[in-house]
């Protein structure tokens, strides 16, 4: 059988974009070739309470008629509406007709407003009998007794370095047990927040991977069914993958939002001039703006490390001093202020100021504001909210310092493109003289070590403490991250590139 | 049997606090009487991600095997670990013996992390069979042969001002059906944008309800299942109920964080004007500061009103102009505005410096800020991010502008306590000369009503038509609506009064 994995990266609720896309590409498959889309194709995902809307299904119907006017044979999905239930659904269409239809029955966390359905169904197609079905019902499937000559999975998988590595090596022994092969089709792109794994794959009876679609792009992928070639994996390293993941997640949210322009403040510190190497891959030079806002405590290589960024990469860049404007907001609140210590409210006005010209060029210009900050100080708080913590997306919210270092370094392989300066430098705000970050925080070594097993293997004070750290340096990490729950839920909303993303994955009380 | 309706507020994961909050009830209570909690009154709720750490488990019961040495009749909810599984659950402790549990079956928005457990439990008790387990389990229990004579219910039900008539209308026949009385215990209180309903109560056999603890305060409540007596109910007026939960999530917020005062910026408009009421009716007047931050567009009467405001109430407030910060930025600006039209930009840029100078001053002082934007505003994205939308909560932002007049007007009843000009005058940003809010938004009525319906109700475009409102109009509302989304991942979080509040309950694409 003749298979066509159609990875695609369809725009949320943009019916008539997704609609021009499938259709291109059954215009495009082989006569004699299933074209399989992945799950909610026709609509894009995730729809969040999209779902609730009546109008989500009559585009969707009205959409998926229009479709059925291809004589072709294919699979997708859409959301359906049936007796006043709404699911989240595959239609099978052979020559046009709609022949079968998989409701999904395991819900997830993007399936909210939808009826839990039927889960797989089996169909005769060419004389063979295929199941179909999203991923998320495989295993119910395969708890039967499998009759299929081949399984067609649609998902939409979410990306993180690990996704791919651990859906293979889970799938693999049921796969075996089954002795059936099996075709999985995903989306890729970003949405918001979210970033889609694409890495479609057709696996054989016997566990081996015999092809596979990119990460991150669109792609067709022909399949025979009664070919066993084996596919010779080479993954990407982790930081690639992210690195990628990034610049993915930049170029959608403009492009999937009409925003041509990005904006950026160069502090000259390592998070913006990684940021603007992002930027620049993903928008081009010419859509990215750099702004340096110096204060008198920036120390004169913090500019020029960020003019080097700039002239670097080629984009356009202003140099505007904030001098005047913390003056004058200091002498509005000299009143309020006299005789009061100078304490973080002094520093947390300079980033507020910077935050407020950026914003101001942006909304005089039309541009969107990209975040810089890092995982580690999204998690113990280290930047100021209404100002550090501002932007449209978070570039780089889910990637921890470390990480940032080592993409930085990675980037920087073959030629200078971000300053060594800016990589090699203790880390500083520059908020106050001769400020380092370490003044308030540990070592970044440690405080990612720790960080990692508190976020992402939720491990407790005494297991991090068993780990080798000193009690005090775990206690003042936990609490910092504890108390700073509250600025998590205001930030720019960040790239999400692990399971245990800030204000995604991992919400905390705020009291 | 004698009962004893335990209705308390726990903080979440104050494990000590509610540990001395359950045990000094128990010391109170009769001899013979059964105490019941609500569901999680060891550890507080919503627990959110802190159920995937094995020191929740570890402090949960710890403290329940304190609680006992209290040789007591009584039923409590607590998180517990077994087998290497979390599930949510309630204890039924006789003379101080662990007797029963009974596991959450069907797992709500708050019980990620728990795994789905077994529903009701049966239990003797005084020679008398007691049902007991989680609202959300009552409707499989009901749907097996009931054996109980009294079945004893926990939750933490949330409030909206509908939620207690619709939960005792539903329930009443499915009582009369089992024929057994029925004991529901709430949660009172609220934690971050959460109110819980309290509102516990005893329900005969025959449906009639018999006892009531009151809306949001904590109470003990005797019941005797012997006796039959029906209880009258007079519910609260929809708009002092949304009162009282709004100043009850304003003390809660700030009492709960171990914060004392509160900042509001006071505009003279009723937003404010509001809010300022709300802060002192929780806080006190001694704890909440108003700041009045005129700009040059400024008209005089909004700083007589918002002056009129302050002092009627007693509260300390500083007026600060914004005129030479907005030059300040201006000038930093110019030589990117320069040749282009003013917009919005310069709108936004006088909102973030009031932003910008309120948050300085809670950074000094240690106080939090009350952000003040109402639930139209949010819809349609009325309002500046980083500057009108910034608060550490929001105290109004579910409640609709209409509802906003409503409410002072019923402040006002008896007493001037909220200027009558700051209700009658036509509402303003004033950001530029002569503004007003209708000259970018339809009429707050016409506007609250298409937000109704596609909000609360989840109308589509042209169901919304179909009451009767003009396309145009409908159309304008409902793409402000969308394409302010992205606004709403980082306004202050505000405190639920509906089934449909933005950002918590209802979350739409950004793209």
């Amino acid at each position: 059988m003749k298979i066509t994995i159609s990875q695609i990266n369809p725009k949320t609720l943009d019916f008539k974009y997704n609609f021009t896309l499938i259709q291109q590409r059954l215009k495009e498959s082989d006569v004699d070739s299933l074209v399989v889309f992945p799950e909610l194709a026709l609509s894009g995902s995730p729809l969040y309470d999209a779902t609730k809307y009546t109008q989500t299904y009559e585009e969707s119907l009205s959409f998926a008629e229009t479709l059925s006017q291809e004589k072709k044979d294919f699979i997708f999905g859409l959301p359906i509406h049936q007796n006043g239930e709404f699911f989240n659904s595959l239609a099978f269409v052979e020559n046009g007709e709609l022949k079968a239809l998989s409701t999904k029955k395991n819900l997830n966390q993007f399936d909210k407003g939808f009826t839990s359905g039927e889960g797989f169904t089996l169909v005769e197609y060419k004389k063979q009998t295929i199941a179909f079905g999203f991923l998320e019902d495989l295993d119910d499937y395969l708890k039967k007794e499998d009759k299929a000559n081949v399984i067609i999975c649609c998902s939409n998988i979410l990306f993180t370095p690990e996704t791919q590595k651990k859906l293979l090596t889970e799938l693999q022994p049921k796969i075996r047990k089954a002795k059936t092969p099996i075709i999985l089709v995903n989306r890729c792109g970003a949405e918001g927040s979210y970033i889609f794994n694409g890495s479609s794959f057709f696996m054989l009876a016997n566990g081996d991977l015999s092809k596979q679609s990119p990460l991150f792009e669109e792609n067709s992928l022909q399949i025979d069914t009664e070919k066993t070639e084996k596919y010779n994996q080479s993954p990407l390293p982790r930081i690639e993958k992210m690195y990628h993941a990034a610049v993915l997640g930049i170029r959608d949210y403009f492009h999937k939002n009409n925003i041509k322009k990005a904006l950026l403040g160069l502090s000259g510190g390592i998070d913006s001039a990684l940021v603007v190497v992002l930027a620049v891959e993903a928008l081009g030079k010419e859509n990215v703006i750099g702004i340096l806002l110096p204060s008198e405590y920036s120390t004169s290589h913090s500019i020029t490390d960020a003019e080097a960024s700039a002239k670097k990469l080629g984009i356009e860049y202003h140099t505007i001093p904030i001098k005047e404007n913390f003056n004058a907001a200091l002498t509005a609140l000299q009143p309020i202020f006299e005789g009061k210590e100078p304490n973080v409210a002094e520093e947390n006005l300079q980033s507020r100021i910077r935050g407020l010209i950026i914003m101001g060029i942006a909304n005089k210009i039309g541009a969107a504001v990209l975040n810089t900050t890092n995982k580690s100080e999204l998690a113990v708080g280290y930047g100021t909210l209404y100002g550090d913590t501002n932007g449209a997306i978070g570039t780089i919210g889910d990637i921890y310092k470390t990480d940032v270092w080592e993409m930085s370094k990675w980037i920087n392989r073959n030629e200078e493109i971000i300053p060594w300066n800016s990589i090699t430098k203790a880390p500083s705000a520059e908020l106050r003289p001769d400020q380092k970050d370490t003044d308030s925080l540990p070592d970044y070594d440690v405080l990612d070590k720790v960080l990692f097993l508190h976020l992402e293997q939720s491990k407790s004070r005494q297991e991090i403490i068993d780990e080798g750290i000193d009690p005090q340096t775990v206690d003042k990490i936990l609490r910092l991250v504890k108390i700073n729950e509250w600025k998590r839920h205001q930030v720019a909303p960040a790239l999400r590139m692990s399971n245990s993303a800030l204000g995604i994955d991992r919400i905390m009380p705020i009291s």
